[in-house]
Parts: C-alpha cells; sequence; structure tokens
C-alpha cells in the first residue's frame, strides 16, 4: 500500500527547511529510526554531503537519522533496505539524470508501492507524477528519459503560482506552458501552490494544506480542488 | 560571413507582432524577396499554418513574401534555397525536437554559416547557442539532443527578467536557474531582455537595442554590459 507524501515545496516563505511539514512528518514516519535522504537534485548546485547535513538537522527534531544515498556504496541496495525514503529539491533535470545513471528509477518506484513512507518536496514531488515534464525547472543536463516513477496517474507542477510575471512581461505564464504541455500531451496536470501537497495512502490521494490546488486537463476549463478533496478520480 | 539577428522577443508590450524590429529587418532581409519561415516551436501550439499566416501579415508591411516550411515537400531543400530564414518563438523543446526529427539542424547550421541572413525571435534565437539548456520553457516534449546550432560562442537566455517572482514566493529566480546551470556546465550564458537583440556579422557579435545585457560566467559574478558592446570575446 503505497504511503507518500508529496510536497510543493519544503521551506515556506519566512519558515526554516521543513519547519511547516514537521508535524506531518513525525506522524508519517513514526516507524522509522532512519531515513534515506536521495540529494541528486542538488538544490542550488550544493554538494550532495552538504545537502544531506541540512536534512539531518531538520529530521533530528523529530528524532530520525537521515543517511544520503551517496555515502552507500551500492545505492540499489540502499534503497532496497529503506525504513523511510525523502528526495529533496533542486533542479528535476539532474535528479532524474542521476536517479537512471545508478539505476534506481525501477528500484524507488518498486519500493514506493512496497509501502515504504515517502517525501518528496518540489523535484522529489515531481518524479512521483508520470513524467518530469511539467518542471518549472532549466534542462542543465541532458537525461535519458522524461519518464518518472508513476506513483500517481498525473503529473505534478510544484510551486504553482497564478501570476508569475510582471503584467508588460511577454513570457509565458505558468498556465500558459502548462497549457503547451496540452498541446502536445494528454496526462493531467496538478499545480501545487506552496503550503499544499498531496497525502498518497494505496490508491487514495488526498489534497493537503489551507489552499487549493489547480487541475489542468487537455481541452477543459482549469479547476480549482478544495484542500481535503480526494483526487484519485484524476486520470 | 555570419548574418544574424537573434531578437530576445518578437513583441514588445502593446506592440504588434515584430513591430519594433521592422525598421532593422527591412534592412536585415533587404535582398530578399522570399523569407521561409521555421514555425516548428509553434507558440501557443498554434498550428503551422496558423503561425505562417501571422508572420506573413508581419513581413507583408516590408513587401517580403513569406513561406513555411511546413509548406515543402523536402524541408532540408528549402533551407538548402532559402534567400532569408526566420525561426519564431514557441516552446524551445518542440522546436529542437522537429529540427532534429525534419534532419535540418545540421543543414541550417551550414547555411547560416553559408551568409544567408537570419532571425531568431525567442526559440528561434536560442537555438543559436550552443545547447539550448538556458531556455525557460516546459520540457513538453523530448528532444533527442540539447545541442543547438552553434552560430554564437555561448548561450542564450531570452525574456531575461531581474525579478521574476514575488518575494514569498520559494520557486527560483531567473538568475538561480542560470546560476545552476553553470554548477554543470561552462558555457557563458548570455540573459538577452526584451527588447534587446544580437547583430552578428561575420564573428562581429555586437549587442543592439536600448537595455543592458546581462552575462553569466561560470564562478564570476554576472557583469551588465552596454547596448553596442561587441560581445565576440565571450568564449
Amino acid at each position: 500500500m503505497k504511503n507518500l507524501l508529496l510536497a510543493s515545496t519544503s521551506t515556506l516563505y519566512k519558515g526554516d527547511y521543513l519547519e511547516y511539514l514537521l508535524p506531518e512528518l513525525e506522524l508519517h514516519f513514526k516507524d522509522c529510526k532512519t531515513v534515506l535522504f536521495i540529494p541528486y537534485a542538488r538544490s542550488g548546485g550544493i554538494t550532495h554531503e552538504e545537502y544531506t547535513t541540512k536534512v539531518a538537522l531538520a529530521f533530528a527534531k523529530i528524532n530520525i537519522i537521515v543517511k544520503g544515498i551517496h555515502e552507500f556504496e551500492n545505492p540499489i541496495e540502499a534503497i532496497e533496505k529503506a525504513e523511510g525514503i525523502f528526495t529533496g529539491g533542486g533542479n528535476t533535470f539532474v535528479l532524474v539524470s542521476q536517479l537512471y545513471k545508478c539505476k534506481v528509477m525501477e528500484v524507488l518506484a518498486q519500493k514506493l508501492k512496497s509501502g515504504t513512507p515517502y517525501l518528496g518536496t518540489s523535484a522529489g514531488s515531481n518524479i512521483a507524477g508520470l513524467t518530469m515534464q511539467t518542471t518549472n525547472d532549466m534542462p542543465i543536463v541532458y537525461p535519458q528519459s522524461f519518464q518518472t516513477l508513476g506513483m500517481i496517474p498525473f503529473n505534478l507542477n510544484p510551486h504553482y503560482i497564478d501570476n508569475d510575471k510582471p503584467s508588460n512581461h511577454m513570457g509565458e505564464t505558468r498556465e500558459d506552458r502548462i497549457k503547451e504541455f496540452h498541446s502536445f500531451n494528454s496526462i493531467p496536470v496538478l499545480g501545487l501552490r506552496e503550503g499544499s501537497w498531496l497525502e498518497i495512502k494505496g490508491e487514495a490521494i488526498t489534497l493537503k494544506g489551507n489552499l487549493k490546488a489547480r487541475l489542468f486537463r487537455q481541452n477543459q476549463d482549469p479547476e480549482e480542488l478544495e484542500s481535503g478533496f480526494d483526487l484519485s478520480y484524476i486520470k
């Protein structure tokens, strides 16, 4: 039975890293003494070590020990033996490239299907969708595929934002970009605002946090979904 | 001798399509009766036909006839025989995918090296750089490579914007994203603001328009470059 939390962001404005999620994480990882951290997205270009240290400090507050996947000789075995797993944000192209290079994409999918508690934030949530094609990130490396874990039957757009440019700027809005995605793809996309997360328990998918989420479907008007809503009907 | 105009945007705020560039285009394409339009980026998901009609209307103002590359049976031949070429904006992933699918990426590079006048706007400018990896676009299709035309010895970031998010949003700024690119790549990146363009004549690269451009190099602080500056030293 799947057991995932997929958060739009790790950090809220003026908040500490993972702070707003800690009460949830304490419950979510209640049976874990340790959590395996996947730092591959390398937020801001920091090293795997630096990123893991930052995560370990946050998890120490709920008495969980964090180990980075890069500390293990065999990343496949590290995933297979993990009590709980967290993939942090950064660049989704870098994350997906590295998951494929280390041959752990499929292993991670299998492990999560078996019920191991998982937390994703930003890029780490993005990879739970069918593809990474609704990321906001720059394509700074070339991944061998855009396919991702498929833990939910749609795609996510983390850090979803309604008005993301000054009105005199001619670049695309976030909504424009997702509409463009639907010129070429039929996969539904959920725009997850900062402060929202999805809770996946088996096949149930619930929108959590105080905000609405914005659902985009091919050839349909976008829809605002309420917090608490079961989203498992979206396909 | 290369002869290219690479514009950040096709359209300025409250302006018509290509309007601000028309005086330049009249000179740039002065020896052309016809211009070949490459609509592959399909701005906003419109059809190749619709996009070409829009471009033809703008070029009619300077008495140039526009033909879309999709109207030709053989796109390679269409490029080889073109008097002038324009690649419009839209989604860079879609554009680059299609250029590779039609096997015209290398043909286009050779044609431009031979001196055929070229105009690029947005995605059409982006592909003149070494790679498309500093695009702002969503990866809505998977191109066979991120390598592009290499008409200039650096990359472009079109629609460059200084403050592209509200201060309480935790996603990356444009500058953050380009810095992340430099965690993994050493290619310089020129942030080209809307209203700026590059003029390439042989090996000379001049910044045009009224605005400064922002140069990003690996491990260096960004630099503001003045309009009129010769940028051919950037490597």
